[in-house]
């Protein structure tokens, strides 16, 4: 069974497993403001650009639990206040954003006051889950049919149930063939600097029964040289109009690969991955992270005192190498529009 | 200045930098046995195929110490068992089986007993470290042509002066462009597993002065994309007789984007390095080294318990992605001979 990375506590918190302390230990944490869902956010303890916009959203109903009194206006502006905060906690995926500026046009359109309002977007919230669920389970069954029994499929980064609210966009399709009793064998990316393949990716698969090899980011080359991979699933962080997104940095030389390699690359994510208002990948923001991600590793230096590193954490990859892109609404082409 | 990475040691023992502890600790061991020495090799204590080389032809020496007063025969066997001991030390770097032979020959051609063969095996220890010096040096001049001032230059792994007798293979070039004044500037692959770029090649050019920024491997894609990489420097372990060459595993890829975006891509490696006896890369021996490599960092589990890991030490690139092989006789193309 796949593992549930999100839900509400008892008392109306953002319950999440803190994904910074997999595969060591299994750690839940309760979100109580939205100060501690941003924290979580820019540590990484959630991560996945669908799971970050549900935990957004639920984290703005877990934080006014308090303003249930306040006026209509009142309640209004401090809203508009953290999910402002919420919104600074990362600066590339557009689910974030997606979710804030949703709950905000709820709260708006919904007549009453504190209360009123609260009660409504705790609705809305528990529906952005809902839906991630559902859409989720639509890019598994969309993409079955890439899947053939017996196929080797490489993966990079985390783009599965722990990414999501349901079984995940780049995973959903082997979750489904898998369920189905097709044989799918899964090469995870350790996916450097965080390695959320080896600590996320096949914690989950394997938590789930799936067969998977960890490589290297490095011996991913090779292998498809080895005809080894019969495709490649990745997920995204941002889509562009023209079909260029973001998506964890090494994504683009694996699809370059690819192309060169004859693999077929698919990249699947949720229609509300798809930022219309950005003609092209130049223009899709690339958050820079610290160097020390790179440099240390569990607390020691892997790297001379002081040297200098570069650690963007996307890179763009241009969409004329996309196979296809695996969504909700089925596996579509380029050019997309918002609606 | 460059590192030293060998000596003898006042009792004549092997002296090494134990690479396994860099950057953290600058430990040196003398190795008094064959045995010894094989460890250091299997460990990874000496690495890079020239220093490796070295190390063998220096331990068959050190190791022989106590055998100066054996009868030739008796010394000829114990020094064939202890070559053989060495040669399983690693499979795929081509440098010390032929260090190991060029031994054995020297001996064999040497007249009288045990003494007489072990003093002629130290010059002749002696002499394939200097040699290794001077070819360093050499594809260091060679290569000199290729590094424009302000060059922008992409490494991976480890082969620098903690890989050879000297100031390195694809390293030297960029010692050279640096010592002369130019401007240099080398992207670091930071190398994955065992991270020679973070650990050793960040370490020994910061020691050195040069200017240099690490990343992970995943991220040389993108900086391909953008035209911040001026040319890629890496090494090689076993070069065939068409060109063909093995090299630290994700070498290939790097080959592959670099045709992709239209970057020079050159092998540096000392003549030595040709196995003409290997018509093409097919027929080289990969190492498959203990997934604990990926699975493990710095005694801490980077993913779950149990999981499969498929940890190729080398990959090969084919010659026709080789913009030129920057040897101590030249900037050379393939075919090769031995002679």
């Amino acid at each position: 069974m796949p593992i549930q990375a999100i839900s509400w506590s008892p008392s109306g918190a953002v319950r999440i497993i803190d994904q910074r302390a997999l595969p060591e230990a299994e750690i839940t944490r309760d979100l109580e403001s939205a100060e501690s869902v941003a924290d979580a956010i820019r540590q990484l303890q959630v991560r996945g650009a669908p799971l970050i916009g549900i935990a957004a959203a639920m984290g703005l109903v877990a934080a006014t639990r308090e303003q249930r009194t306040a006026t209509r206006d009142d309640f209004l502006a401090r809203l508009q206040d953290l999910a402002a905060l919420l919104n600074a906690a990362r600066p590339t995926a557009v689910n974030l954003r997606w979710a804030l500026e949703r709950m905000l046009r709820v709260a708006e359109a919904t007549p009453g006051e504190g209360a009123d309002l609260w009660e409504r977007l705790r609705v809305e919230a528990t529906a952005i889950w809902e839906e991630d669920r559902a859409m989720c389970r639509k890019i598994g069954e969309h993409g079955l049919t890439i899947i053939p029994d017996g196929a080797n499929v490489l993966t990079h980064c985390n783009t599965g149930a722990l990414a999501t609210g349901g079984i995940g966009t780049a995973l959903a399709p082997i979750y489904l063939a898998h369920e189905q009793g097709r044989r799918v064998h899964v090469y995870v990316d350790e996916t450097r600097p965080l390695l959320q393949g080896s600590r996320l990716t096949a914690w989950e698969l394997q938590h789930a029964g799936i067969p998977c090899t960890l490589i290297t980011d490095g011996a991913a080359a090779s292998l498809m040289r080895q005809t080894k991979i019969d495709l490649i699933l990745v997920g995204a962080d941002r889509i562009c109009a023209n079909g260029d997104f973001a998506n964890k940095i090494g994504t683009y030389g694996l699809a370059v690969l690819a192309r060169h390699h004859g693999v077929p690359f698919y990249c699947a994510a949720p229609w509300s991955t798809v930022d219309a208002s950005l003609a092209d990948g130049a223009l899709i923001p690339i958050e820079q992270r610290a160097a020390a991600e790179v440099t240390v590793m569990a607390g020691r230096p892997i790297a001379p005192d002081g040297v200098a590193a570069l650690n963007p954490a996307f890179d763009v990859t241009p969409a004329r190498y996309v196979t296809g892109f695996v969504t909700d609404r089925g596996i579509v082409q380029p050019p997309f529009s918002a609606t």
